[in-house]
């Protein structure tokens, strides 16, 4: 099935600006979106990896490493040859198993040739992509725990059965799910980076414009794709700046304080809301060109970035986004 | 034993209009059947099985390819030779494992040669065919999902245990249920393109009538068959038609703006409603050779578009069918 | 243990009728028995099963095929030699996995020799006899919709592991349980042809019949079964006339408008409690030797073939037996 | 440890009775012992074990059949030599899987050799025995009603895994359990032929009597055994007579007419409480040495023939013996 | 870590005299501590261990028979060589399987030279020792069960998957559990001879002392065990004495009344309670070098042998303990 | 990722205090950590690791051993030669296995060369250095049981399936929770030495500080790194000079008295209060370089040792650390 072009994607806004920042700050630790049952919620992130420009890997590298990195493959992908592969996007089957995921003693090798080898599992195919995961709070907890330890770490260590095999992760993890089904563990949801919210279009105009374009991409799948060349060309720009922006960004005291004073109003747990308010305003930042990152950046991010680190307050009734921005009205307005 | 005839089915007219629809337009996404027991979901999918003509495949190729798409098929089917074989109509037994489903490696041919051979499973056999899901509410939730997906992409891609087997899976996907014995999660059945419900006749001289035609078909079959060759054909060509037709056929802005209004009205989650309204209209337009999209046929294809994808309204004690007809008679009434 | 004379079993009168209908007419799907412990479920399926002269098979078959059809039998029987042996009568085993029922490859034969052999199960074991379920409700349901498959289609198709293996198993169904221990789903109840109740005999004569009866065969096997057989004898008569009438046995259009005004005032879910009482009601006819199906057919089997299709009314807490006969009442009375 | 002598056991009148019984005629099906933990349970059933004179059987043969029934054994046990082995008495283990109880196909050897080598398992153990079932309310289900399948039919039968061995299985059957610790399903407990209640003695005679003779037994065991062996003789002398008697014993038709009153005053469930009746009335008389079968025998039988197939009577709270108990009075009294 | 002497543990009297009575009459079946985490259950149980002499045993006998007793070892340790050994002392942990437990097939052997070898299990192990299980009502009933047959009866009878091991396994079975986390059922719990109670103590001096003496012997362990052993063995001399008297220790009628009448009293279930006080009262007279068993042996040992068969009594909410005490104070007092 | 600096991390004393001491006195058994998610539990626990020198180790040693020690190590680490290598920290992975844990036949080099090799688990990687458990609660009890088994014991005893390896495992064990997750059974929690609760930090100054500080740490963690060694470097002469004095100190007895008053005081159950608090202070002490122990030492380490050992009273609504605060109130204040 031809991919939908980034752009042509009607709405969705949060979602679309959470993916740039994770893109550009791997750092903040992967994105969880919840949202109704066909929003298009796969359609976005599937949309991203497909805009990224091809990368180079080593020929007959199973663990498509950079050229540059080879030296610490657990391959001995020695042909020096370089190949351009597609951007990886791995969708989580439901049902997968740890071995199907980190990778496992290929068992049928090892009865006939006395070898231990090696199987990658998904990790490896996500490195330098995307790993998407629906339902995830359908997944067994100790599985999400090893994705997010995974994604936090860049690496992905495999120790049993006598093998020791050590190789790169890097890639953005997003968990998708519907809180009408049941949520993740506070434990687990506090360790995903962003967190957004996708809903049904509310007008008229937006929902036709959806059927139309769908059409459009469905009677002739390339002329759609051309059609939203340029823009995508554009959101592949902001993305370069951005990564060029990044390692030079800081972010002055006086917004740290308002991270600070805005955290604790809210009462979050922990520590991981301020140090995500603090890398999420800084990668904005950087996607915008900014030259240093201001209140407004703190602002835009802080709903995804607090949202789900707010505990449930028995005589709070309201939502979770609600009480972020009357704490900001309260602190800032 | 000898299948029905499509045509001398008496009654369940929704169901029949979705199986056409599907057959023609395989991006639906599969149909929903709820109804009582005893009221032959499944004869009506395997009479349209059995209807159609048969198919040309490669000699020796076990996913039974188009002879035209052998090139991409995983076994070397080189023979050239084709031969004909009946359209698949694969049942899914209760407890079936996603190894059965999908396939699996060949263990004993494994351990006995060392070569690593992928045994093809039920979505195989399925391919240019039915797969029919009796009771799909007591199968697993990921072999559900599994086959959503499957269906929805046209390929099954198997990797693991150091295999990495992609064949195509192209089929109409028809799943029953009785909404008495529990139900899909709402998360699943709105991946449904169509749901129709089957009921018990309720007039006398349909019963005796479903009587007659049984006794004359158990009691000859082949003199039965051949009473209702004419009708089958006539259907066989209306299906011809709407697949010739379809690619040309496209829905106007008003049709868009009604499917729209119609969405929003029924509070329907997600996209998926209007989507499925767009592309089933079209469909039901080609296959009644009608020039271009009508609201009618949006209104015909309504309900099975639709009543699958509602909430329950918990002040609203009215059924899924009757609010879509209110909402249409209050909308274009 | 030496079996019990058919004809020596004191009462029962509904449940032995039932099993020669089954006996006569294959189609009819299986006879479920509901009924208190220790009244002999069993007796009368086995005593039936004994009564039945010995078969002619093909000698080395595993399937006990008709000589006339070694051509479609798995097993390569050559020989050409035929041997009898006694209708067989398989005890389904609480607690049996799919593959014992099923067949199943002989594992230890694959990885000695490397041959895929296939290991005929339970089924096999039935052919051209009876398979009794005691407890049936005690059965998994995946098991119990696969028995109910092959008794309808009476094939056994074994697809797995590689292997493909398609056998003839046409046997006589009979399931037994207790309505106190917990009731089959209604959507598998549905799918078997005949239901009937046996109860403790309610007078002493019977009773005390029942005990003498027992001391004389424990006493002496061989006299006992010899002092019956001329009753024997008269059953059998009575099973093969009905064979050879059934195929030409039709039911007259005004017992078809009795069967549906039956069905409709039981409000029995679904088609299958008609075409029951179409196809038992025949069999009752061609049993007794009548020249034609009459009212009196139907009526006669009427609580069988519908006692276990009525939904509970929540109102009406009248026994299923009595409405049915209360609707006969007010229909026909 | 050495064996209690089954005549030095004191009181558990009832329970040594129904062993006797047992012990004279296996057709009566096995003994449920109901008792608190603690009262010697087993230790009447080992002790009757171990009075019974050693068995001759065949040397080497592992399923120790008589030596005249050497030709229907599995085991090609040519060697002609016959030696003599204590009556095995088999304790079945809590945990005992179905293999372990029905014995297996010895995989080693197969998969060694290629041989498809038999393990006999407990069944073949308790041949021409005892098989003791502490707390058999803790057993699944499956295997009680195997158990008691094999004890009805005097073989085990089994066909598995391309195995197909029959072998003898002769036993008396005993069950344990402790009414308090949960129930047999009804449909399991009518299956037993006898039940019998054991509860702690009730008077201190007893009870010191019992201190005195484990003490004797602890501290010289083989001249505990020696004081009591004419008094083991003479019940052995008394089984002979009873087996010996059994074949020519009948019921007349008065004490029939008895058993039916009876049956039908308590409200049995099915025939199995009559002919248990009768089988156990006429075993009875024939230990006692007696011309005839009176009432007196029936009376003495009934409350264990009987006590475990009554129902629970919401109305009535007395308990089952009670019930019995009544319903003679009343009757015969 | 060294172990901490058995004399220089403050308190716990109870528990060591139970102790001292299962190391001198192994008949007694086993000791069940009852107390509080952190009492030192097991410390006492290990000093004793570690306090006994080491005992003399075949060199490389993996079962460590008596030299004397090595004929009926199923190792053939034939090597006539003697070594000593430590009284083994085994914990067994959490979790273990009943393989672990039992021992079981060295499959790798097996497979690898086709010879069916006996891997020993725990209970090997224990073999003249002491085997420990802490939290009990943790333990699987089954292995419970296992544990106190083989405890009751000396002996391990391994029979399965074609292995037949039979060999010595006596020792002393100590069980520990806090009530407050869940009981072992009253079957488990009758078959343990003793029981005993501990307590955290209530007074600041002992609190003091056991520091105290904690403190001194993490500061030098060799120094403490040195201090202690004169008291040491003074206990190895009064167990010696114990072992000798007992063979020729009875209880006089009198004695034997007093526990019928007690056991009476508090109503015990079963004859275990009177049975265990006989032992018990016996073995305790042997440690105190007493001519005879008198009534003050049998009160001393009463709790610890009554106090877990107690019904629970619903209109006495006094404690087991209690409610033996007041018995005594009533009968005896 | 770089590890962060042990001293650079902000507030948080209590943990970091246990830690220290944990580094210092091994007997002390284990720390718990109670807290809200994203407070840097785990943080300041891999710092510690990090701070400590590199180790030498045997070349080629599997286990890590000191190379002093290197004859009790089952691997036959012969080379003498010696490295260096970081101070181990494992994280133990939810869902591991107890082989994954304890070590395990290595299973392929058995089958392959029959050689039974032992592959040693992650308690062998964690010698010498830490193990940290995250969300210890829900981890299985036997694997925690196991875990403070050998964290007390300093050594891994592997006994099964023939393999018998015993190996040194010394580490500081350091488990973490969150109390609204569910908690460790009283009977473990018991067992761990310290416990210490660890908080979202409730001051603006210090919340920006810590991000700052990570903010410094990701831009350049190695300019870091090099402005808190001084600070390091204390710390580690600190926890030098601990291990030096601990042999030497010795705890008075009026402080012993303070610690059995307290306890009493505070109701802890078993001696395991007292033990902890006498082995903390004399560690502190040592610590802090202090010439004797003295009550500020127990004092401060009293919330931290008994904090997990007091029952909940229901009467007493009180957290745990404010009752021992009350208690030290009402004793010594």
């Amino acid at each position: 099935m031809a991919r939908f072009p980034f752009s042509a994607i009607v709405g969705q806004d949060e979602m679309k600006r959470a993916l740039l920042i994770a893109a550009v700050e791997p750092a903040i630790g992967g994105v969880m979106v919840f949202g109704d049952r066909g929003t298009g919620k796969s359609t976005a992130a599937r949309a991203l990896a497909a805009l990224m420009p091809p990368i180079p890997v080593t020929e007959g590298c199973r663990y498509h490493c950079r050229p540059e990195e080879r030296g610490t493959c657990p391959d001995p992908c020695t042909s020096g040859r370089t190949r351009k592969m597609a951007v990886p996007f791995v969708d989580l089957p439901l049902g997968a198993t740890e071995d199907r995921v980190v990778g496992a003693l290929d068992l049928e090798r090892a009865l006939r040739s006395g070898e231990k080898a090696f199987e990658p599992g998904l990790l490896a195919k996500a490195h330098r992509g995307f790993l998407y995961i629906d339902e995830i709070n359908l997944l067994e907890d100790h599985l999400v725990d090893l994705l997010l330890d995974v994604a936090a770490s860049g690496e992905n260590l495999v120790e049993r059965e006598g093998l020791s095999v050590r190789h790169r992760a890097r890639f953005v993890l997003i968990g998708s799910g519907n809180p009408e089904e049941g949520e993740l563990r506070p434990q687990l949801l506090d360790r995903f980076g962003l967190s957004v919210e996708v809903r049904t279009p509310g007008n008229i105009d937006d929902r036709v414009e959806i059927m139309r374009r769908c059409a459009a991409q469905e009677a002739d799948p390339d002329a759609f794709a051309e059609s939203w060349q340029d823009e995508d060309q554009k959101v592949l720009r902001q993305i370069a700046r951005g990564q060029k922006k990044l390692p030079s960004m800081s972010v002055p005291d006086e917004v740290l304080i308002d991270a600070a004073n805005l955290c604790q109003a809210v009462k979050a747990d922990g520590m991981r809301g301020e140090l995500t308010l603090m890398r999420a305003s800084r990668a904005l930042a950087a996607l915008d060109g900014a030259k240093t990152v201001q209140r407004k950046h703190l602002l835009e991010v802080a709903p995804m970035a607090l949202r789900h680190r707010l505990r449930r307050d028995v005589l709070d009734e309201t939502g979770s986004s609600a009480r972020i921005e009357r704490a900001i009205e309260e602190l800032f307005g």
